[in-house]
């Protein structure tokens, strides 16, 4: 063993910095970092900061002659955004992500935040009120001068078959499904999670929500039979209502129906 | 450290068993082996032995003056089956985990296996066949002299809900659902995977097929629609239908709507 | 179809309440509610309320002549306690589940939640905090006049094996594993979650932090090593101190070791 | 509803195909198939073919003026793969690929197969023999006249920190790690299965096995100790060890260490 202080007592000569020492392979790393990391949080909401839990990776790139990147200092940042109580948006994202580059010394940085998030909705009928659940991802690259953010939102929705309400003399099969529109957004025109979440839920045959009351249940029923649509229809209709979103830069929007009649999915991807 | 062997080189005096020396804290054990263990198996089948790969958990009571059990034997035993190429079944499950109180020399122990089960079925209308999967556990519980098998059975089926056919003008909303059958049956009146497997299919609004031509996907949507049930009615019915088995000891029945007017589920169980 | 409104319209005569007709098949269902519904909750804690997301399941017995429960009731219990923004704690989940007696008209009744927890600690040397996240699972029975709380602390520790320590000349396999501790106590002998999570964390190998300095893993690379315990030791150790807590009705202690030598976990469980 | 059969019985008159039918939105669709279909399959290996279960995925390119695809053709592939004992490898994977096209009349399209893959090894000292499994992901990309395919395994192995060996009086954190390979080769230059996953377990602190005696115990312990790897030591050695196969086109390696002194992951990855 190579050092000499004694056990439990830390050595006045410091420690040797393995991770700071020169490498010789002369490979460099396109992300090094941390993942699974999980942190109370605050997001941006059209109501104000609401709180969640986020699950974070974070990475940045390594020279070819750096051996290693300082760990802790990943940890450290979340340690400081959880200080101030910032509360996240794409353009804290953005900040932090470029903070990132400064702490880890690193020209190119990653830094993805995934969370629940909760809509306050009013039933269709009864207008009896509830939360529903949405997964968020928002995910920011940034080099010096520069970030971006992408927002990922997966929206859960019911979608109904048209081919079985074409074919069958009564009843549809239909099933839980979900859309996850992934999109970049340019500089002061990034939309709000619910718009986004309320512009995918527009296009399925129908929207969930958490409490129904049985007036609902009948408009929710119906309301997916008058608007049956195929796993292709849904990619199609929230890809052209995001593409109508002002300042889109780039987009992709997957559906996966959770079949009810088979025991795997149908599934699209559309990207713009 | 304590070993006086060179580096690399096995002394001929024996290493120390730590495992095998005693404890002083009074304190038995009540199960202690491996999880998470994959294996191939061959699985028996009414066609006779078929392939799958199992998720294994093994384990055994150690009594309060053993410090630790012999880890490296329940692999050994699993290798001992593999090498066999011994199908598993009820019985051959039964017969591992008496093996196993000899090789651990113990008075107790557990053994499960979790695997993918294939059935080829004939699509109701067109006859088109194809491989549905099912989950399935099969878990023994030993003690000298005696040995008791649970099946569990994974379903997945399709519901339809009897209130929304009722107050809607037409469609009514439907979903998969998971039936989850766990049953203990007397020696010798074991029935098949697959005839569990049918029984709980037969209660559903309508079961599923991995590849269905448009008749089909016409008779399943009208099924479903003739034969609404809530997750109420789906327990019960297949409680009945287990109760009808000769030689079932004791069961529970649980079943799971992935509601597709909903992002949760609505479940229920019976035991008997 | 059943109903003579016209499309779309609510009728003023009321909806048919099919889950409140009588059934025939003379079967009560041990357990029938809701499963898999993400709320936004508070937390009791030492310091005072926190916020987290919470997973819940919720469950009644329905008598054997009723069709149906009414599942929309289950997640008003949660708005309700939602908008009234009470923090979860055991003494809180025992008064949830006996609203939900008397919410569902029922005479007994299952409740829990399940949700991240976190812990601001300071590392062992640098003193540096950050903080460590926990699982925990509350989990409420009710019967008229009685609740029993259930409290589960999933703590993610280091193992070090004693025997790898033992034969080798240096250096010992070790290793991250979880801690599960469900234990219920009697009324007003209740511990904080904080305790319960210590009192694992004492019997480790060693500890985790989020956020260590270099002198800080000096100190957990040797503590561990000092500390070497088989699966079989911590079950023993955590068990050892839960008995020690006062009001301790019943208790289970499993640990699972995620084998750094092998693909597998070794994994032990005491109940007492 | 508009068909004029009879219930049950399937009308001479086609029933109407609403996928084949012309779409008006103008918005081809990159991908549309199915997901998360498992069938049990053969695998080709060092060995000869062995058994396993995959999950696949399965989907293709639609113009802008069709409406649908046509899933139930994608399950038909499969059925057909599983009838004629075909055993998955890369060139099999291609040919299917293919294949797919021209079933779903399409001029792109995606097959991806996950599954579990096992490999004999003999422990290192004592040479008793055991499986270790291994998660294997092939990936086909096709248009007409081409096919491309990648090999990715997902490998567990031991990483050892150098930081904790080198500031620590004795004894150095270690923990279980998954290193993830995935690359193209040129034709008639693909590597085996087991080729690969030796190349990425000869570069790690040490490799695992299923069954170890203790003189293999002490062996795996002082490798890793003698052997210690940063994450990012790990992903440039095997990032190294993947361009020296000949014929490599392009690759990524990801090691992700479940460290045993947090409850976050450290994470590197290597594109090339």
């Amino acid at each position: 063993m190579n050092t000499v202080t004694d056990k439990g007592v830390i050595s006045a000569r410091p420690m040797a910095d393995v991770q700071g020492s020169r490498d010789h392979r002369n490979l460099a790393i396109d992300r090094v970092g941390v993942r699974s990391l999980r942190y109370p949080v605050l997001v941006q909401t059209e109501q104000g900061p609401t709180a969640s839990v986020a699950n974070f990776s974070m990475a940045v790139a390594l020279p070819a002659d750096k051996k290693g990147t300082h760990m802790s200092r990943f940890v450290a940042l979340l340690e400081t955004m959880n200080k101030q109580c910032q509360a996240l948006s794409p353009e804290v994202m953005s900040e932090l992500s470029r903070d990132l580059l400064v702490l880890l010394e690193a020209n190119q940085g990653s830094l993805s935040a995934a969370f629940p998030f909760f809509i306050e909705k009013a039933a269709p009928v009864s207008g009896v009120k509830s939360l529903m659940d949405y997964q968020v991802v928002l995910q920011a690259e940034s080099s010096p001068g520069k970030a971006t953010v992408a927002i990922e939102v997966r929206v859960p929705v019911k979608s109904l078959c048209p081919c079985s309400k074409e074919i069958s003399d009564y009843g549809a099969h239909n099933q839980r499904s979900e859309v996850t529109l992934r999109a970049e957004f340019a500089e002061g025109k990034v939309p709000s999670l619910e718009a986004l979440i309320r512009a995918v839920e527009a296009q399925a045959s129908c929207e969930l929500w958490g409490l129904l009351k049985r007036p609902d249940e009948k408009y929710v029923t119906e309301r997916a039979y008058d608007n049956a649509k195929f796993v292709e229809d849904l990619v199609r209709d929230v890809a052209l209502s995001v593409k109508a979103f002002a300042g889109v830069v780039s987009f992709s929007v997957e559906a996966e129906n959770f079949e009810s009649i088979h025991n795997h999915s149908a599934w699209a991807r559309i990207t713009g």
